[in-house]
């Protein structure tokens, strides 16, 4: 979903470097410098309002979490969440997914999430899709060796292109569920915006992690 | 599901041996010489009624189709639907899945289906199901080695289950489906017995090939 762009956002994002970067330039290898503790650092690509996000930071304080959003609109939105909790293991950055070999180095993360990602159905999409195989070698190299990827979608059919794609590059499957809110995962599974709305119709959720 | 035994059906079968053998102990690589032709060999364990394979074996008569089934009952009711129709290329195997390796040379076999199988949902019956490590380990024996592997089921515990399974094997995933039915690999899909009713209740059949 695309948000209309408004002036308060570029002025509260430049007014609030401490906890949000646009599109950085020297940041491979530094994150750790950005939190309050060195500690496992986890990327969400796609944060959406970053519902998600803020709850699994606070849910988590040992360990630092990266909200990823390609939309200005968005990450200010998330940004407002988190200037009213200033959680010191939470960073916000407003950059594209395929840049991620720029944004960090190898073996920089410990564990990927997307989430909702957008399922670009017609085959001529396939490469922007976030599991295809030219992604899914970006988080190989920046994903520590035992390093998980978690990914959650409501989209019966990016969810079976992505068991597919996923298998076919190597990775092993750990956990998987084909209805996640009826599963015994569902009692640590933090929501996203999203996820709650389309949930409530009784529609399943589609679940995996796994690692290279 | 269980069927009882009637005396007609061990009498048919000890009568039928051109299209029917009972756990038999010198079959391993020489199952082309009970087709009328030699040709691709295609094997369904665990075949029930014989729905799915008569008419697969139908369907393609450039292949030819082994039905094992455990149960003398279900395999004389496979029988007597052969003596019906008198396929060259479908022979019909009373035996247990897990003596395969006496039952099969090493690459006898292009194709496996595994239909419906019985999902064994407790965790201490896992090495029963189908899809577990030690019955992959048999299948990779007796499959050539670009063979392929086919799998529905309406279980969802036992589909979530196979994944990871046959992931975490090494097994990369051709076709996944999630809702067969409603699925452009319909229009080749022969139905079993149980999924025809199955499916009449509008419930989901999950599908995929694979390859080792």
């Amino acid at each position: 979903m695309r948000l209309r762009n408004k002036p308060w956002a570029q002025e509260l994002i430049k007014n609030n470097e401490q906890y949000i970067l646009v599109e950085p330039t020297a940041m491979a290898g530094n994150w750790q410098k950005r939190f309050a503790k060195s500690q496992p650092l986890e990327l969400e690509l796609g944060s959406g309002k970053g519902k998600f996000i803020l709850e699994q930071a606070k849910k988590h304080p040992e360990k630092n979490f990266i909200a990823m959003e390609l939309q200005t609109m968005a990450a200010a939105m998330i940004l407002k969440k988190q200037l009213a909790e200033k959680l010191p293991n939470l960073q916000i950055l407003v950059a594209n997914g395929q840049n991620l070999l720029e944004l960090f180095a190898v073996d920089e993360i410990s564990k990927m999430y997307l989430n909702f990602s957008d399922p670009w159905p017609k085959t001529r999409h396939e490469k922007r899709r976030l599991t295809a195989p030219n992604f899914l070698k970006l988080y190989q190299q920046v994903l520590q060796d035992n390093g998980q990827l978690e990914f959650k979608t409501d989209n019966q059919g990016l969810f079976e292109y992505s068991l597919v794609s996923m298998s076919n590059y190597g990775l092993h499957f750990e956990q998987i569920s084909l209805n996640l809110h009826a599963s015994v995962l569902a009692d640590d599974n933090v929501t996203t915006e999203y996820e709650e709305k389309f949930a409530q119709k009784g529609q399943p959720i589609y679940f995996l992690t796994c690692r290279f």
